[in-house]
């Protein structure tokens, strides 16, 4: 089963408490298609600037990821400048600045239109409704989104969460999205929005899982080292999204299985400035984290 | 196997954002007994007013907890009064009476002296170690301890860790006892302190435990009503000592199924003031949310 990504691919700048890295490539496009890769073909659709290096995606190529929808334009690849505090749940937007971004119209290639799985990265709710519009019959939706598109844009929102299975958001995007402090009365609200499926997020906390007859949680894989945590959300998004396509079903087990494998990908990106990490990460390592993390949870 | 607590016995006044509750009796040492009741024989050491009701451990004493070790002295029975916030992992300590706990000597009973378990609450390392050296031999001794101490009585703290197996702290207590802002790091250091297991606890994220060889992660049991935060850590402490004791040995399995029976434990606790919840609480009760704990982190 194959995979459409469609989201942001950005320049970052980065500076965390172990040291600072310039013109990162990130963004959640960059981010869930590589760690996707290690588990289904992915077709990636996102906006870029003349200035955007020939390569740039060179680690993406070789990882078969399919860049046919990733449009050239004139005008500068998008920027984020950000600052993570100690607590490294805690950052800062220095500088923002959209480029070529700013007014991306998503138009997918022809041999994208069949995919059978959707992941819509936290872009405007429109635009991801629009990509939605593009495909010809997919079999499961998942959407990321933020603060800014709950405050700003939220009857398109609502509108596309009628037509999303699987939600990803963050402790606080859910909260502010339902109305609701406690996580379990805010993914009850949230199902009620329509997602079948609602992840919440919550960094070095691990992961909770709602669905109509099921709660499943994870706490996120100790790390001595957690060197920059950008993009932990998308590889997440990625590993999850991944692991379900090769499962080729949403059955319980695949979902929770799934989602330590999301689990796995966010552990790794982590590890190293933008994905450096994922680049030189082979099959065997994922699964030898994924028994690691196994080893974690299980009870006896 | 039975259990020696030492511990506070408080009358708590407690506001949340759910309601506010008076002379509610509480204290690391009647909640950690209570919990642990339903595991083990539990003998409890403490000091009371004479204010303090005849009947207001009668809970306790109807679940079988030896009450010989609880002081009854001239003068007032210690009082907190607290505010959780609407994140009730945030509280603020509004005024606190030490009472007859401030010149509390702990003097055990000969019948508890070679009880095989000693759970270490939240007092002074100091009277920590005396009741330790009370103990003809204990077989596990774990202790809980606070910023109060890391800070003002270090070097009796560091000496007791030396004869602690267990030591039982909070995310950000382990942070300053350790040094370390990294969870992986901090325990490392603070095993190398004696205690062979350390265990953080992370309020609604969950538990934490590492010791030599192992790492083991869970999430807390999702609530839709957490009602009142206060006696969550003790309640784990009294479920994990108490299920631990009832096991007999410390195999790893057996930590991990005690991790999870304390998680059950803290999870009744918050669903009521005080001990409200625990004190209509039957066995069968804690079983079945046992269950649903492992249906809540079961990966497959």
């Amino acid at each position: 089963m194959s995979i459409v990504v469609v989201g942001s691919v950005f320049y970052d700048t980065i500076e965390t408490p172990h040291g600072r890295a310039e013109r990162q490539l990130g963004g959640s496009a960059t981010h869930f298609a590589l760690a996707a890769s290690f588990f289904a073909p992915v077709r990636m659709v996102a906006a870029v600037g003349d200035d955007f290096g020939a390569d740039a995606l060179a680690v993406h190529r070789a990882r078969g990821v399919d860049l046919e929808g990733v449009q050239r334009r004139a005008g500068t690849t998008g920027r984020w400048t950000g600052r993570y505090h100690e607590d490294m749940n805690v950052r800062d937007t220095l500088d923002l600045d959209l480029g070529v971004f700013a007014d991306f119209q998503p138009e997918l290639p022809p041999s994208y239109r069949t995919a059978e799985y959707l992941f819509l990265g936290n872009i405007d709710p429109t635009l991801q409704e629009n990509v939605l519009e593009q495909l010809a019959r997919p079999a499961v939706v998942a959407a990321d989104t933020m603060n800014h598109w709950i405050d700003n844009a939220r009857p398109a929102l609502e509108k596309l969460l009628r037509r999303v299975q699987i939600l990803l958001i963050n402790d606080e995007e859910a909260r502010l999205l339902s109305g609701e402090h406690n996580l379990v009365r805010a993914a009850r609200r949230i199902l009620g929005m329509g997602p079948s499926s609602v992840l919440i997020k919550r960094g070095e906390y691990g992961v909770i899982h709602f669905s109509g007859d099921s709660v499943f949680a994870v706490p996120a894989f100790p790390l001595e080292d957690v060197f920059d945590p950008t993009g932990a959300g998308d590889a997440f998004a990625g590993g999850f999204l991944g692991s379900l396509a090769r499962a080729g079903a949403l059955g319980e087990r695949n979902v929770r299985q799934a989602i330590v494998y999301g689990s796995v990908m966010g552990s790794f990106i982590v590890e190293d400035f933008g994905f450096e990490r994922l680049s030189r990460l082979e099959a065997e390592d994922v699964e030898r984290r994924y028994r690691q993390f196994l080893a974690l949870t299980e009870v006896a």
